[in-house]
């Protein structure tokens, strides 16, 4: 493996999506900044990557206060330039519309959304001096569908849609790549076993077909994807599903 | 005008819009509930509906409290069953991404997209028992693109359009009518045309073509269109714009 | 009835919504031009309507013939000026990629696309020098929704979109209202209920819910609502279902 | 270069990005197919991955004759397994309406949807009893957006995805990767050069940042991307446009 002089700010670095996104890009010469909201679940990451060779720091981070996404970044930055930020927070919920309390849509936004125009932000203030970057979103298929039950989850993700193209406008013709990845199925994790048994037995379960549901490495395979586009065709929008989904 | 036993809550009752969807609605004998930050202000808008034989209720409504709006669409339901329930608080920003301020972020958040939440919720609340009702937003061209220094007006008014789509779905089959009506224009409204005078000089104001810019009568006739659908081919999403605009 | 001095253009004036079109506008005291295949099929329908006092011109019409629809529409407005020009031929057909024909996939295509190019660019023609008319398509679900099966039929309609979308953005600001009626649901036909016997078997259908299909005099109603909006708030678009539909 | 034993079709192998195209997959040692209508016109590109030690065999092909589209993708497939085909036929025309002749619209929509058609489904008639196979679809800007004087092109390119997103809900679960992939900006060619000279000057070209314009290469690697994707992550609709672009 060949070091970069680059990071990757990983925001919302999960057990899945986001830990294969930080392996992948540390693969490839990346130092990562990953952060989470209980930091020492990333244990395992630090030791699987380091192992691999990788660099890797990792943090606690509350990613709906500010002053964290400011100085998690500007660390991140500090180390080695900011190269590309991945956006990655999830908080899918779904309630009957009476049932959603106001709680509930207040921390789904500013989990989902809010927290992302501040990754967002706040990337972009460190990559313009700099004249390039990359800043990535995860979007799910409640980015373009607010489906029965989804008020607060929809409402979130299709904000942070338009966060993305408000940014992705304004900041293109500045050197800088924003992008959303619309991941329009189950990616392939205990929470969505767990559901799939619950509705189909745990039969469905056992059966499941390989490349039935989605692997996180192609995940980060898609983000990687993106992050190496030249920038005569960037995509703003890129939507990924098994190649067994219904849509 | 014959009087119906019915009300219609209009919630952002501003000078332009929703004056004249609260006009529309009274004139066909509606009761309205008009509630918009500063009450003081439909004053005139009282003594118009009320001259003109109508009933009005006008208060000072605060759209991002849970319990002024509980309270304001339970008063309005006691006076006579809550038929339609009108969401119409605008918060229109540019700002580049970098200018873009998390207090105002989360400030038109939650007048465009967190209120429409609570209204739409609430109204749900008070219609299902009797298993009828129309529950309307009001959206702009922001509502479904993400335009270069619009990451907070679009991110609030998407999401909005969320918490309207995943509404309509649940409760459509239980007979009532959610819908989503998009304003792709500029309303005909004093900001409308200072705006147009700063960009394109007072004699472009002064020979604006008629019916160039949307009639905010326009749009509440456009509310009452939607309410007078059969229910066997309701409308989800409703966009209008005038004949001479550029999409 | 007051007469009025203009004529509507029912093209594809099918036992369902065109005749519900004619009518309506017959009854608002237009001139129909009524044509399709058969012209014989429109017997009944010319009975109607004269009973009603109404005045209809019923035509053998292959709307696929460019110098057939000239010369309809052509009659039609040497009756009293073409005011409204409705576009409405069907062509649903459902077949797997490998078992359509290039002879489906080109007749589909001349039904329910090139008649429509032909019909509204002969329409536009006659309009255009008096500086106001309308031009209406019917569209479906599949003119949104390649679904599995529909290659053919949504690749048809997909096409007669982009028609009118082009067509309303040349003619708009030329004040001819150009619009596109999307009927995302099953309509009440002879046909739809029997692919719902078929499917869910004979009870389904004895026992199905009023308003759960849409009333082909409903979707005359759709049309209607398009005529009579002010120009300053016209719809392209206009999308139209049942409250108990799935989407 | 390693060579494989798998043919790629590329029907539309024009000067600049079918011609890519072809350079790339014969670079990754696919035996390429190459066709268009005047095949003699393809003996440079021949020359060319003839040279860099490619196999490539060129034919003249008119798309819109079935029986040529199924012995020019029957000859590829004899040749050696046929695994990606990728329809490239382009027919960009701008008419207003009135001006749109029954005969550019009808041949505007054979070259580029209903060859594509014929294309997509004689592949998979070849893919099918393999399993396993990849079928791309160039499309443009004028796939998702009817502008003004686009009646004609827009109606094909629409029509043309639609049979890309039914063909890919049919197809998918038998593990054939049907995509679409849209170019939304002009292309580096010949033509729109100028075009934009014609539009803002010689010195407009002259001076034309680099990478302002999408090099047909870049689309080559779009299209490789999409064969490289795990079929757990595979994309439907792939947009690309260069970083300048506005949209």
């Amino acid at each position: 493996m060949q070091k970069r002089n680059a990071t990757v700010a990983v925001i919302g670095a999960g057990d899945f999506i986001g830990s294969e996104i930080a392996k992948k890009f540390a693969s490839e010469g990346f130092t990562v900044f990953a952060g989470r909201r209980n930091g020492a679940k990333l244990e395992p990451l630090v030791q699987e990557i380091e192992k691999a060779g990788g660099e890797i720091h990792a943090r606690s981070l509350d990613a709906r206060k500010e002053e964290e996404i400011i100085s998690f970044l500007g660390d991140a930055d500090k180390h080695a330039p900011l190269e590309v930020c991945i956006f990655n927070v999830g908080a899918n919920v779904n309630f009957p519309i009476l049932d959603t309390t106001e709680r509930v849509f207040r921390k789904v936004w500013e989990m989902a959304c809010y927290s992302g125009f501040l990754a967002g932000r706040e990337a972009a203030r460190l990559m313009l001096p700099r004249g390039k970057g990359n800043i990535f979103f995860t979007g799910a298929t409640a980015s373009l569908r607010g489906g029965s039950g989804y008020a607060a989850f929809a409402s979130a993700k299709f904000g942070l849609r338009a966060v993305a193209q408000a940014t992705a406008r304004e900041l293109g013709p500045k050197n800088i790549h924003v992008a959303h990845l619309i991941i329009d199925s189950g990616v392939d994790t205990a929470w969505v076993r767990e559901r799939l048994k619950e509705r189909e037995g745990e039969e469905a379960v056992k059966n499941l077909p390989p490349d039935r549901l989605m692997n996180p490495a192609s995940v980060a395979e898609a983000y990687w994807a993106l992050y190496t586009q030249p920038r005569d065709a960037w995509s703003f929008e890129h939507e990924i599903r098994p190649f067994g989904e219904k849509w």
